[in-house]
């Protein structure tokens, strides 16, 4: 019997939105612009590929996805914010996610920035409810959340991105593919392995996969990138500045074959994990 | 023998600083232009009144400073983010805070929400290297401090602050008061009061205390700022739409009356709490 991939997506996005929008204040909390500006942001999210993975991985080390919950909202809520504050018109200046209107451009600018810093502190008061497989478990999800989202992680990455101009090299393609994509996938990973209280190991293998992922994801997201007509007043930093289109699609490959091969000896449901890397080529064919 | 409060001051905030700084990345530290960044915005601090409310709180319960350095730390983060995004042109579009260029006037506006970003971050990073006082204490520390910095503390409070126009009516220049101020300096008195240990009915000294010192705090702000000439793009939402200078004196030495008052009963030495409060209002005389 095949993993059903569909099925499973539907099911676990169902999941994380009925959380995620649990932990968003109400339309009619005061402010009630801020509440509404938090939920229109958190309503325009895409596939929810990343909190899906935190629960993949709890499975993956043999607990449960509900056990990591939490830390796939955290995750999730984090993620969105990055996106609010990225759009602003100091960033990428973009109108338009998803089909709706950015934040900034429906609530102003002001309302841009201050939805997206009260997600980021949503972020880490949904982390701190994930109950406590051990001593000591909580501080280390706060630990490497804060490492994978600040100034070493998803901050530092965008601002190397948004600061080079000209021909990047590889250096830097892989510093921002690293930073500002692939740490929040291996915290997406290691945060589920340990609100499941996976062994070192384990979260090893999670943070294997989770770099080959997200190195294959952002490849795969340069490739369809440059199918489309760009309206971004910045040019995007792409890996095919540096390599041919078939290179470019031998790299994602390379990573992704990584990344399942990492699931080995992983002792729970890895079926999901290792759907997920595959399914991703399928949008190169 | 009375209390030293401007030694104590000096001591306290060199031990701040030593701590804050060392939680920082160094300047060359990739991406060098954030590290830079966000510790230009920590330099531009002031008094460091809230982290030393945060280690004095510590004491007032019988604990040590030395228990609470790291949640005094990510409160001084936090607030220092708050001001950094308040800065920003699409908000007071300040150019100088405290004679030196603010964030965005030096680094660019990129940069100025992308470090204060990271401040937030950072900010959470260090609470979470409390060491925990009993089992729960750092879920508990988290909960309350990132209740107090979102959408219903401080950035709930700056988005009505920066929504008013016109005459503002007392529920709104309290709901402001509130969210904007004194929440931050109870979550600095009850941080403190945690990591310590403290038992419940000492946190409620603690919050009483905080409330009416940040009431009294924001109520002198309003009356030394009459006096200065403002060139703010957007008028200060001021007490002082409310009532006379005379009885907006009146309230602030009514609150700091509370403020002093709910220290009685503290086990701890309680004598640095009482002058902060007291020398408050001295800077009306």
């Amino acid at each position: 019997m095949t993993f059903d991939l569909p099925a499973y997506l539907i099911a676990r996005r169902a999941l994380v939105e009925r959380h995620l929008f649990a932990c968003l204040p109400a339309e009619d909390t005061r402010p009630a612009l801020l509440s509404q500006a938090m939920r229109h942001a958190v309503r325009s999210g895409g596939k929810r590929l990343r909190p899906i993975l935190c629960l993949a991985s709890a499975e993956a080390v043999g607990g449960t996805a509900e056990a990591a919950l939490s830390p796939a909202c955290a995750v999730e809520l984090l993620h969105t914010y990055t996106l609010v504050h990225d759009d602003l018109p100091c960033m990428d200046n973009d109108l338009v996610r998803r089909g709706l209107p950015t934040v900034h451009a429906r609530y102003g600018e002001a309302l841009g920035v201050l939805a997206g810093d009260a997600l980021q502190t949503l972020a880490f008061e949904t982390l701190a409810r994930t109950p406590e497989s051990r001593p000591g478990t909580l501080a280390r999800l706060v630990a490497e959340f804060a490492c994978a989202a600040g100034a070493a992680g998803v901050i530092g990455g965008q601002v190397e991105d948004i600061r080079f101009a000209g021909a990047p090299t590889r250096e830097i393609v892989e510093y921002v593919f690293r930073h500002k994509t692939a740490d929040l996938f291996r915290a997406a990973c290691r945060l589920g392995g340990i609100a499941a209280a996976a062994p070192e190991h384990d979260l090893e293998r999670l943070s294997a996969y989770a770099d080959g992922l997200g190195f294959a994801f952002q490849i795969t997201d340069d490739l369809l990138d440059a199918d489309e007509a760009k309206s971004d007043d910045r040019p995007e930093l792409s890996c095919l500045d540096l390599m041919s289109e078939a290179e470019a699609r031998g790299w994602a490959v390379q990573h992704t074959r990584q990344a399942v091969a990492a699931l080995a000896g992983l002792p729970g449901d890895t079926a999901p994990l290792a759907a997920l890397a595959e399914d991703l080529l399928t949008r190169l064919a």
